[in-house]
């Protein structure tokens, strides 16, 4: 998929949001868990409930890996069952991904090959040689973490190097890579304060923003700083909707909470590009 | 698997070598790939010939992950082989993980619950609560990179931050974190100057060392600035030896490259503890 693609997506639905996937035995609806293959059909349960109001989904691989090769199956299952009837959905790996030039080329074939995601998110640290490998891919997104949503954001990625943070120095380097065009990058909606600075450098590119819901990041404030004339962020929400409701209802709930999000996106998209 | 266990290997078989597991279709003999699991079948005959050898075996996840499903089932495999046949080996996930807290959670319980690795590598950048997660398994070994054997490492890691390179800065503030007795640290054998300095952060923890064979390092300054009186390292080779041989004997030849690394690490123990 092509970022213009997304662009006229989030225009069409009015919205900017990608539900997170993070499937949890422990916290679905226990009804679920007699059936053959719970964590895929709480999946497409919360994905048919959400198509309309979400432009992309988010697995998280950890949630899937914790349970093996079982696991991995209802992944594939996941990203075959949105591609093949919800193909204008923009499918995001969340993987953390990241190695030597030769092991990223793998990961990459993993992510965009074998399971054909539009998009991997990557860590930064082992640099260029370890990135550029997802980059290679055509109209496929490599998201690499810049200034994360957790309090262990602080502990590197605010130090200041060469007179600047690590994560606008990460930013800046990143850009002069190869095929950087296919760069996305990971901005927390906890530190909506810091879209401004991150603005100045990367005024384009699209920006992956977790934190909103259960990690408390306002939409409002993200929008305010982060938005470009091109919208320019997707917005993950993952427990606040998936885990509205541990009843028979929770694709319903789900739904609802999905829905006042996307509400709130419609507002802001109204007021800023009078659409 | 404790530490003190895996130095007694380390005496017994004067070996700290470690045979990292990298199966890719395209380098392996062709008369494999007509077998069900060549990945397996790949691993199997390498663990078989060169276990008296070595230490440990680290399978990269992406090389599994590439194919999909049936990859993850060989790894699966492989681990379960090792772990049945030859518990004393030290077993690494190299898989670099790392995300917020909950989520480093269950990656955790993927390796070392699930696929019961003693250790696993991470990536740092997201800091503290993306790696405490794993330290809190009791037994199980959590390898954080630090200075990593590619050219990309000098993008980041080496940028000067208080005072210090970052990769420095990570390795202290490592130290802090809790149940930090559980971390080893990854430090590529390409950068065996930066040993001595790294000794004096973490004089007694492990260290992972990539580098030596396909990428060039080399294994006597590695161990002049790097080994501590408790040897202190694994030394990881991989394409150099599963790779020696693309024929029928590709097993046997791998054992003979193997052999020459064992040797070499014969001598510097000998020399060095006169064991």
């Amino acid at each position: 998929m092509t970022t213009q693609q997304l662009h006229e997506q989030i225009l069409q639905k009015k919205s900017f949001l990608c539900v997170g996937l993070d499937p949890d035995l422990t916290k679905m609806p226990p009804h679920l868990l007699e059936t053959e293959d719970p964590i895929f059909e709480f999946n497409k349960a919360i994905i048919d409930a959400t198509q309309d109001l979400a432009v992309g989904y988010k697995p998280n691989t950890a949630f899937f890996e914790a349970y093996g090769i079982k696991g991995w199956m209802s992944l594939q299952k996941t990203i075959n069952y949105i591609n093949e009837n919800f193909p204008e959905q923009f499918t995001i790996a969340d993987a953390k991904r990241g190695d030597i030039g030769n092991t990223s080329s793998m990961y990459a074939k993993a992510f965009f090959e074998d399971l054909n995601f539009d998009s991997v998110t990557v860590a930064p640290y082992m640099g260029k040689d370890s990135v550029e490998p997802f980059l290679a891919f055509e109209n496929k997104h490599t998201i690499m973490l810049a200034l994360t949503s957790n309090e262990g954001a602080f502990d590197f990625q605010t130090l200041t190097t060469n007179g600047t943070e690590l994560y606008k120095q990460v930013l800046e380097t990143s850009k002069t890579w190869k095929n950087s065009e296919n760069l996305m990058y990971v901005v927390g909606a906890t530190k909506a304060e810091y879209f401004a600075d991150i603005r100045k450098i990367v005024p384009d590119s699209f920006l992956l923003v977790p934190g909103i819901g259960a990690q408390g990041g306002s939409l409002s404030e993200v929008c305010k700083y982060g938005m470009n004339d091109k919208v320019g962020l997707l917005v993950n929400s993952a427990r606040a909707i998936i885990y509205a409701s541990k009843g028979t209802d929770f694709a319903e709930k789900a739904r609802e909470e999905a829905l006042k999000v996307q509400q709130e996106m419609e507002e802001i998209l109204n007021s800023r590009f009078q659409v």
